[in-house]
């Protein structure tokens, strides 16, 4: 039954120096993470700053994600706003531009009970045809979705999976337990770039990381060792990828949104991803020190242009 | 200097039973309050239940109370989104329709660092023609604004005044020294209901409180008793309220946006300013033995329909 | 049936610089207190910081503190530890010793609900011939004391007053409102320095200021001032006082126990009302440059040597 | 260079019915965790309920256990308590009474700096001739000890191991990594239950899992496995301990200290491996319907009296 498997990364929204869309970055990015050999893309995620764009950006970026994947994978849409009719409306139009699931946070800025939480998701995923996967996200959110919401809303079809980027490890392997009792409704996805191995090895289904962008093969054969149950290669894929994953913490005293994302979008610049690392304002750029630093660190783990 | 002075209630937005505008209800309301005798009218506040509606509807009350409001006091507009450029969007549009001012939070969902949020401030403000007043509410934006930045925000001349939610009343208590010090340019309101005595006695400009919608007159009486330095009839009509206060205790075990702002919806109802306490979904009606005990509080405090 | 009024200072603890306590110190600390008016002294709280000294050293300042005070004031004592059990031998040792009331804060490490918190007072009275007042210190103990647990174990007889130092003014505001209600067993005091004006139109019944250290003469006056409901006065003295805190506010950078608590200690010595301002390991002095700016500060509001 | 590693239970404090300690039923725990083939004993942790001890029974509890051990495995003693001086006047009763090492938090009720933390480590490893572990719980001690604070502590020689209830699995992670590059000073231990099984394919040292009183041998028999890098036995054991875990999640509204600790009583009590699941006051027992579902939950993974 499980709808979503395997490495479905958190697209980057490449710009030009001006701040605006670069399509063609964005094509080639999306060809890259394709022939990399991701099992889907997810794009409005916090890795694709979704925060800093307009409604007219966020059409813009799925229409040409949807262009250029082709139907080659699918193509999975954050729909971040502040409650249900106001998501809704963000998804109904990813929907009609392409977008094969959309994936949903709680509620922002609201005071909401979890019973007002669960009928809004119900609320939004009545408003659609294409699936709903549920995004925890506390950091963003404030709100912990709780195993038992989930296997609720599992249970009453409201949603097919859970992108889980909580940091609550012992939460998601109860969930994993739980979903796999009732015969597995839900996607299990991990957002957390160096926890994959042994989320893998405990049932997970996949991840969404952001580092990904940066080294998509790297991921997919993980995934693929998992898949054949080699246990020590998958161990060795992310000890490298836990390397890599140290140009996230290369920018110091910078904030949750400028410091790992800016790392990933100065990696997939220096690799000829991309073509401009630049940032949404009022986000900066990283320093000079940073961008050498990171040159570095993709050298030592074998990455170069 | 000082911007905006006096009562200026976070106007809730009646519904039909339907979950639609009632603007029939809204005007009703609009002119109670002025009738009441407040300084300013602020839409689109948590008190309105601003995350629950769509663009459209709050096009559709901005109109209706710029219209019924009819320049008898100035409308101040929220614009919560979830970032600079979005925000900005949503305050221009305000201002099409006849806002006076804005009042704007920090970033929503975005993870941003102290430089970055005086940033989007600017960006916010350079967007405008009419004045921007701060929102300091982090129970829903996971941020406090300094003393610093907002201090920093006024000599940029980006801000106007601050609408204090932080439930801070020490960082408050230096913000009207820090204020005061250079000549008062920021208007100094405070967003809690029964602490406005003493934050009147330390220099506060006014209040923004949601129970003004039921009794608008009672603070109003308190800010004038202020301005003529009668601080025992400023301190009665605060331990009067104070027990007013105690509907929003009444719903037990419901969520910060249905409890508080649901008992003030139905004590608008029950006094027949407004027809209907009906919140947006998935916000659900409180009980009868609430709406009972509702009654009698406002018996206690003298207020009947 | 109020049991304690005024201004009772958290007293702090001398040290020589070689760390261990300034006996001499102390003795001129308690006089300069008396002197100045107070109602109460508080010892081994925060300002005391009372975390850093042994249980002997404890002993040694309450011995100290009950001898010097001599019956002038009461004595109030604090008993931080872990649990109920541990908290009641604090106590029994410094009801021995002479105190005159202990305060007590929720337990810390454990992980408590309402019920046991309740039921931990409990013990801690049950155990003790002196009275018990809750301490509620949510920044150091994580758990706030909410009014109606308060309110129960007045009722129970299990405390006789609170020292809030919660930063939560609203419910500080409605546990006066309710303590009055039920004809005021409890005697509910402030720990915050800036914001007592304001909580004693509210009906405080007095303070426990850190910076009453410096200056109990300034608010002495002030809650003076306010028994005669002279509200002017009260205003203009909490201004001044506000003022001499920033103090508090020189050293940046600081810990939370290493900055303020710093502050107080400098001013106290610069002052000659102590001999050192020396902290207990593993806090580390103020710099030359904050000393110099907090001798500015006390020159400003009139205080010097 | 690495000194602990394996399955070191944190020791229940069996009591009798009155509360007082059950030396006893802590014998024949310690036998009984001993014959499981664990590698390490965990006195005074939270599972052990140390906060709710008294020094004197705390003395006895370490007595008792040491002489019961006989040598047959290394003796760790918790030592919380509120700052430096205070816990190593704990550390050091616990060296003479024969702890094999001490296991110590970050300061409580204190509010410092990293800076200060570090000094606070420091000054209880020179007070001490045995080795100290950090203990990383900021649920209960508020302060996440960052990666780069411990691998400086390594550095300087004053912990040799760390133990991890931090919830936070990506700075463990990188907390492996950052101490393998270094030649691994540090044991890094796992404090969470079930995910065990990722942490040891991640290159974890062993683990502290409460849940390993009730069935230490399933926790040896999964530490066995992966040393012999057979990560599909390791993770079945895991899952059927997942399963196991259950029992902490039974009691439904019970505080963090008494619902999953109470529960771990509760099945030891139920297998006979102790006589009584009395917690300490003011913790209540578990109801009758909890224990019942424990009963349930330990049979069906082949647990019986």
């Amino acid at each position: 039954m499980t709808t979503f498997r395997g490495i479905i990364p958190p697209v980057l929204t490449p710009l030009h120096p001006d701040g605006s869309l670069d399509a063609d970055s964005l094509d080639r990015l999306v060809d890259h993470l394709v022939t990399g050999g991701v099992q889907g893309l997810f794009i409005m995620g916090s890795s694709g700053q979704v925060a800093y764009l307009t409604d007219a950006e966020r059409d813009a970026v799925t229409a040409r994600v949807v262009e250029q994947a082709a139907g080659r994978v699918p193509v999975l849409v954050g729909t971040p706003d502040l409650t249900a009719r106001r998501m809704a409306e963000q998804a109904k139009r990813a929907q009609g531009l392409g977008a094969d699931a959309v994936v949903v946070t709680a509620p922002l800025y609201a005071l909401n009970d979890e019973a007002e939480i669960a009928r809004h998701y119900a609320m939004i995923a009545d408003a659609l045809d294409v699936p709903v996967v549920a995004y925890d996200v506390p950091v963003r959110v404030r709100t912990k979705l709780s195993v038992s919401l989930l296997m609720r809303l599992a249970a009453d079809g409201v949603i097919v999976g859970v992108k889980d980027s909580s940091g609550d490890d012992v939460a998601f392997r109860r969930l994993l337990a739980a979903n796999e009792s009732v015969g597995s409704p839900l996607s299990l996805l991990t957002g957390h770039e160096i926890v994959v191995d042994g989320l893998l090895l405990a049932g997970a289904h996949g991840a969404v990381p952001g580092l990904a962008n940066v080294d998509p093969a790297g991921y997919v054969r993980m995934f693929q060792a998992s898949i054949e149950r080699d246990w020590e290669t998958v161990r060795e894929e992310q000890v490298r990828l836990e390397r890599l994953f140290e140009i996230a913490f290369v920018p110091q005293g910078r904030s949750g949104d400028a410091g790992g994302i800016g790392a990933f979008k100065v990696a997939c610049a220096r690799l000829g991803i991309i073509d401009s690392a630049t940032m949404p304002a009022p986000l900066e750029p990283l320093t000079d020190a940073d961008v050498a630093r990171i040159d570095e660190i993709l050298a030592e783990v074998g990455l170069s242009a």
